[in-house]
């Protein structure tokens, strides 16, 4: 199945830009798990472009839910979540159709789709469609918070600006990130990144940034030993994310030079309960999870929508062209970017705990 | 299915270290691709440790191929290939046994599986069940080189030493590093790995390092947009390789501080087909191959085997205790983990290729 | 995932008879399909209870695209539809919310999802779901005529009433009963069944009756030796549909009894082709289709929902009680069941052939 | 996955007739799991031809568990199982290789694989493969033991003479004929089904029949709504066993004449739980299960090897032709059939109360 996710929770993506619609379908999910109206209005709100920082474009992104909830709580059936598709103007995007903007998925998508696409902003591959990712993520965010497990992620590193990375523990960084709209643990550094953005945008070109996530509470034993590590599953749902181009857990990348004996971690009894004194490995040995918190960076790309004039192809005559973009785009989307990466990962979590516990782990029908 | 992976064309894993046997069954690549013995060893000779680099389990790895060929040929059903485990020591782990070795999966299997577990020599996590992925690689890799797709890894980064990426063009690089045992391609820089490696393992450490992988010939229009994109598939078979902490395609973490102008590859016409000046994105636009060199790193973490004395615990007791490591231990994998990172890389890309052009779409039956 | 069926082409079905809306999403059709929204309200028209036959509950099932067509063509994208619920009594169900009616879902659902399910009407297990099925296959079968497949299915027997069976080439009979709303061969029996359906509907009971179904044009080689044969993909997504308790190919159960030597079907060459001279095996031969006509038959069972009282239990309170239903049902569903039964089917088909010959088989963009 | 069933917990087939070997790979199965030589062996002794009714071909069926068995446990991990393949006569095949042997997939393989194909006796889709099937099952049978959930088949029908069905409490026929090396609940109807078999085997022809199965001890609530009904799912296995040709549920076709009134399964409370007064549903209502033993009857063609000549066409010249076998062929498999209906079905048993309740259901690390 091309547009889905998950096997025993499961989220089905579709939708285009200037279609009738966005939505989501959430399979799975334990019965008796509850739908909090204002959770997802607030997740929603994360994701939406703020200020002078976001686009022009501006949807109250009104959630109808279709199916699955009854008297405020999770059916245990399928989940349709539907987002209208108001403030589109497709015009804008019809003389440049044939002109592959860098960066984007024009050619990539005429390549797959042979011109049927619907090539209206971005279509399918519009980052609209992380609005009703994040609107399910509200969703197994609370069902996962019932069972002691939180996540969140902050801008480790935006526009060139960087900021401190999670403690030790995360759990107080994680509560605070995930209060803030503008997701930094530091600030200051928040602002040097929100002007770096600007300054973008003034210049007409775009940001991009590194964004560290970490979950916590999670118990040890969960993933697999080869091909459903809990590095290849968590990787496979976030590199879905528009604009990602890396990964890593842990120390990834930075401790490549390292030696071993540095890079272990080695274990210790703490409270009663086995720890490790480091957490290089980012809470997985062997794809499985070890207790400790699980966290991983992602990289995202600057926003490949610029004003700068581009050089192109027009991908149907052949021949070489040049593009400058009009419309509304984000100068960076990182800092929107941060709830998609948590409501992706959030997902995933009720699906690997569900098959691990059961259908029933999350809910009030749970044991 | 958690030991599998792949759906035109998927690969199921099995065996532990201190077995009968370890092997993967292959189903679903096309009736009629070769299956040349030659090239089977001569992978599993690269995967083999060497030298002064290695370990010193010594074993011909003489791969039995059950099912699946017929007079040379896949016959189109299941390929069952099963490689005996002949020297194993397995007094050396079981005095050891409930002591956490660090950066393993001891504790976490033992977690999951209860104690269950067959634990001798790291069980089904052990490094060794590679050999098979490697073995059905090269059949997979000989499948896509009739279709004029080559791929390739070499060490990009290893013990501190660093060499050139690939060219541009990658092509004659990846030829040149087919070729060695030790995948370099600037011999010089090749020698102080070894160096580095041997350093380390004469301290009872260990080292990591990063490898390059390029894939050239694949066609425009591969992957799907949202969570099946050519970046999360790949990634996913990417991280069940044991070691494997961060993966970035193009550009990846090194770009994030750049400016979308900068980010962003222009595309022209090059020879009456559409390419772009740059290749940031790694060959991939919104999830799909945009017909250039795809283009990732993998990173992969210092041998967690070393024999320095190192904290643990006694995960069954829940007491803390020391550990000293005897038996046959790497000093670094990331040579041999190469072959490895190919033949996943090259499995999955049979998978997408049958998906998209149908299952004749290799050997002499297709069209 | 719970409630998808396909893997290149795959249908994820939600919604409740008295919710918000039901649907289903269809992710993986070609693109450059063409969707005929005359076809699809035709076949929505033959699943609509008509005249004296049907329940009293009427809508004109409007369906809403949400995503996936552009320009009157499938994208390729995820096509998204939806078809609101408005004529919804819910007030007639919650009275006897905890009564389990015989031979529904009611006391099986209360196990699965304790009471969170969504009750009302028989919620996510109504036939009313096989409406966006039945829109789906209307498309399916649109995609499939292209490629010169038809398929049609007729009312074997009803109330006790049986008619012909198809005809050897069953094409014309395929086109004949794909004509009418109430699918019979021989219009005299039809009248008979309808006679009986009405005498049950006076009497407050219910008939069920046996469906054949042909399939014509497939080509040979279709289908896998074990797990998902043809007959195993077949069944399976028949068997979802409600009512449906028994499936047979070709002689099925009626020659259990015939020796081999009459059972077997002999090749011979008919027109330059290889066919068979008779059919026992219903187009499928290990698994695989031969070229033949696909001919299976399923048994329906009688509507469960009657107007006399019938013994049941109150699941909650653990004690036996007794139950007349009150409300609008179908004194039977098998002259509405033939078009769901054809669109799972071509659903299905379409799915076994992208995953054979590609995932441009069908549409413009195809080969 | 092609060869391959199940999700939770799947099984992976592999081998051919006269290859190396024949296997298969168990995964996610609990880890503890007791794993009996012993009932494996009997198990297969159950599957292979005996005396006079069986082929010629006798194999001791030596399994070889290569993997996921520890100290005679399960450990979590894939278990891979292999049985040599050591009496084949290839030589017998191959003068006929290209004719078409009625009722076999030789002509379809032949579309399928191109020529590829291992087509000696039959090669992939002999019903030699499914031994391993029934070592498998024996393992999944002895793990639902230890829930209480038990399940036998007897020979309904066969050569024509049929026994009484399994009582409305199955428990002690299962009990019964699982002891038997022909599952019959009445001796002399069974001694009167191998006269019949054996007088087919005198003449040179075949016979079928049906098998009746029974499932007892399931909770309530296990399967889905829709596409993986208990039904669906049973049916996918079963279809996959060579020679089935029809499943139904409960009544199935027997009662399609009844009314609804007559149908329908009176829901009441027996001993404090809630039962029905007849289960002409099978125990499964709306897809799930409703706590009754789960009841189905199999379909299965005589066998279509026989002695007699027949009519056939060499596939690759297009021409008519005569073909009379030689070789060793039963005249009945449905005695051997048994086993290997209830080893599927165990398998799947497994797969969804794992599914339901967590992979640590079964085994000693369960709850």
């Amino acid at each position: 199945m091309k547009n889905s996710f998950g096997t025993q929770v499961s989220v089905t993506l579709f939708g285009e830009s200037h279609g009738e619609a966005i939505g989501a379908v959430l399979d799975g999910l334990s019965p008796g798990v509850a739908v909090d109206r204002e959770k997802i209005a607030f997740a929603l709100d994360l994701r939406r472009p703020v200020g002078a920082l976001g686009t022009a474009r501006h949807e109250p992104d009104e959630v109808s839910i279709l199916s699955g909830v009854y008297e405020g709580k999770t059916t245990g059936t399928p989940l349709c979540l539907v987002i209208a598709n108001r403030d589109t103007k497709s015009r804008a995007y019809e003389k440049t159709r044939y002109l592959a903007r860098p960066g984007h998925a024009d050619y990539t998508a005429y390549m797959k789709y042979h011109g049927f696409e619907d090539f209206r902003g971005g279509g399918h591959f519009s980052g609209r469609l992380t609005a009703p990712l994040v609107a399910l993520g509200a969703i197994a965010r609370a069902a996962l918070e019932t069972r002691g497990i939180v996540l969140g992620s902050h801008l480790l590193r935006c526009g060139g600006i960087a900021e401190r990375p999670f403690a030790d523990d995360p759990t107080a960084d994680i509560a605070a990130v995930n209060q803030k709209a503008f997701a930094v643990l530091e600030e200051e550094k928040g602002e040097a990144m929100k002007a770096a953005i600007a300054a973008a945008a003034s210049d007409g070109d775009s940001v991009g940034g590194v964004l560290e996530t970490a979950i916590v509470g999670l118990p040890a034993g969960l993933g697999e030993p080869w091909f459903d590590s809990m590095e290849s599953l968590l990787s496979h749902g976030i590199f879905s994310i528009p604009g990602v181009k890396g990964i890593e857990f842990g120390a990834g990348f930075d401790l490549v030079d390292a030696m071993g004996s540095a890079f272990n971690d080695p274990f210790v009894m703490a409270e009663g309960r086995v720890a490790t004194l480091t957490n290089h490995n980012g809470g997985i040995n062997g794809g499985i999870t070890n207790g400790m918190p699980v966290v991983f960076r992602t990289a995202v790309k600057p926003t490949p929508s610029i004003y700068k004039e581009q050089k192109t192809v027009n991908f149907v005559t052949r021949e070489n062209a040049s593009l400058t973009l009009s419309g509304r785009h984000d100068p960076a989307i990182l800092h929107r970017a941060r709830i998609v990466v948590d409501s992706v990962a959030a997902l995933l979590l009720c699906d690997l705990l569900e098959g691990r516990y059961g259908t029933d782990y999350f809910g009030e029908g749970g044991a």
